[in-house]
């Protein structure tokens, strides 16, 4: 269905090829993995504008590559690559993603493939800001899977001694029920939970603790914080998180079929003051942080198919205090904002 | 140490500014890690010509980057860092990794920053090949963690049930002694060790085992490869394990300071033959793979301070058997090759 939708803007674009190229291990492009299911160390998907897709990887890789990807394999010498593509397409106008091609990967690839050159990077972000229906089922699946582990987690919250142990947790939940991690679990405990990014395995200690997980299935990423209270909070702790909570709600309600996403973030931003320091959400897709921005200089708005975080948070990081409440959302067919992560929002106190 | 290296030759090239950008999670430059020692998600090291670099963070990452890296951190609003470097630097003459930037980035980046750039990415690669005292050290202390758990990982190899509990047993033995793992550990028994690259966690089956390993110690790499067998073996298949050994044996051999890698490669392809289907070997050092290449078309010779593995290996798909043996090397201050990690290469057969 993607190829299918990319070859029709190859065709009124008059391009006849378009590449996507992961060239290292850390040179890969996220579009390998939603073309081909794959994200190969080395490998050239190549689309032409009619017909099938090839995934050209090199010959040792082929055999394993076959059973994990969609995309038809061709294994090939790394070395006479280009050529090969040159002598199977013979195109001369050919799209790339500039956005993910380094300026001397494309000197080479100018050298070895003499055509025209379109950058293709709007073309594609276009394309995965709205999740098409196979995307939409698959996205909900995955919210379902890693909403069912946070939950199982925070429920048995009190049986863990270290932040390490918690991520253990969810990294073995994730892995029974065949998926891997979206990211690098955090766990925030203590003065941590003030650190949007903290990364850490100490022993959880008592105050604010930032949960924030999401799995892969099947490619495609969710993502979930909650946060519980390790000890007794005081009244303005638990006034701050209920804050937050209603933020979250609020800007739910706010937001439909062509609502400015930056409107949402000033909404945000006026509830929670200075200690909203951190964006207010984010598409997810193939990528854990995709397209819509939900920040104050983004121009977007939200559209049908779009899939998103809401993510209100509240650090002050002199008192060592963090709070944050997230969850997935769906711009469903009706234009109406979906909720499609399901874990209870009610503050957790373990004593 | 390195900051002093770049800057030399920035010295001698006029160059008065060299930039290494992080611009997001799947966008990140390898350098990064060689000049500050971490790997953030978004961030831009700026090398003065004189005096010290200086990593800007977003506002958020700032505590924590502190506490991780050996760089000066300045905390930044992501939007108004271009203009914040303009202001810093006043530079007119910019070096850039043209190897880690996207065409569209730099675009943005001349916009934003008029200046004439120049190419560094075989700068940065003559720096990296050649290992400095204190790369050295860090290596081989890495090698010999990583001996160590291998070591321990093998001689108890016979109470693992499945692949994955083999990888699940390096990973906490890494964790333990405060590494990460250098990259995606495999362990492949059975069919699995045909393919060089194999992924999967099933129950560990008859035949030869492949498990090759690394762990990251202050942000550099090692890597080693063990075969065992879990059966009895045939003489033929003895044989062959023998012929692997005797080739890396060989190989070790042959290399000093000055002799041409490719010369190397020649010589394990006459041993081992058209099963002989991956690389001989490759540096490593903040990334897991880097210069020197020990491949039939590298140009590269040996010199001091060059760290590099030797991996001949044995894949046969059709029969189903895979052996590697795979180790860490020196070049050392007097031109020889010296062995830096230390598992027992003896054939263990599991019964």
């Amino acid at each position: 269905m993607k190829i299918r939708q990319i070859q029709n803007v190859m065709q009124q674009k008059k391009v006849e090829l378009f590449l996507i190229m992961n060239l290292s291990e850390d040179k890969k492009d996220p579009n390998m993995r939603y073309f081909t299911g794959i994200m190969p160390e080395f490998g050239i998907m190549a689309i032409p504008k009619n017909g099938a897709g090839v995934l050209y990887v090199p010959l040792f890789e082929a055999e394993r590559m076959k059973k994990m990807s969609t995309a038809k394999i061709k294994p090939i010498n790394k070395k006479k690559l280009l050529e090969q593509i040159k002598h199977d397409f013979k195109a001369k106008k050919i799209g790339l993603n500039y956005d993910y091609v380094a300026i001397n990967d494309f000197k080479r690839l100018k050298k070895a493939l003499k055509a025209k050159y379109f950058d293709f990077s709007k073309v594609i972000c276009d394309l995965r800001i709205r999740k098409n229906k196979d995307e939409i089922k698959i996205i909900k699946k995955s919210c379902l899977i890693a909403s069912k582990i946070l939950d199982k987690c925070i429920k048995q919250f009190g049986s863990f001694k270290t932040e390490g142990k918690v991520k253990e947790f969810l990294l073995n939940e994730a892995k029974l029920r065949g998926c891997e991690l979206a990211f690098d679990t955090i766990v925030a405990s203590g003065n941590g939970a003030a650190q949007p990014h903290y990364s850490g395995n100490k022993r959880l200690t008592k105050g604010f603790c930032v949960i924030d997980f999401g799995v892969r299935y099947k490619g495609y990423c969710s993502d979930i914080t909650r946060t519980v209270y390790i000890g007794n909070p005081s009244d303005d702790e638990i006034q701050t998180y209920d804050l937050v909570l209603e933020t979250q709600k609020k800007c739910a309600e706010m937001i439909k079929e062509k609502v400015k996403t930056a409107k949402v973030y000033e909404f945000a931003q006026k509830q929670l003051g200075k200690y909203f320091t951190h964006g207010l959400g984010h598409g997810i897709g193939v990528q854990i942080h995709e397209l819509p921005n939900l920040s104050p200089k983004s121009k977007e708005r939200f559209e049908k198919g779009m899939i998103f975080t809401i993510e209100p948070g509240y650090y002050d990081s002199k008192k060592g205090i963090g709070i944050r409440i997230e969850d997935d959302y769906l711009i469903n067919e009706k234009g109406e904002i979906e909720e499609i992560t399901k874990v209870d929002k009610k503050l957790l106190i373990i004593k």
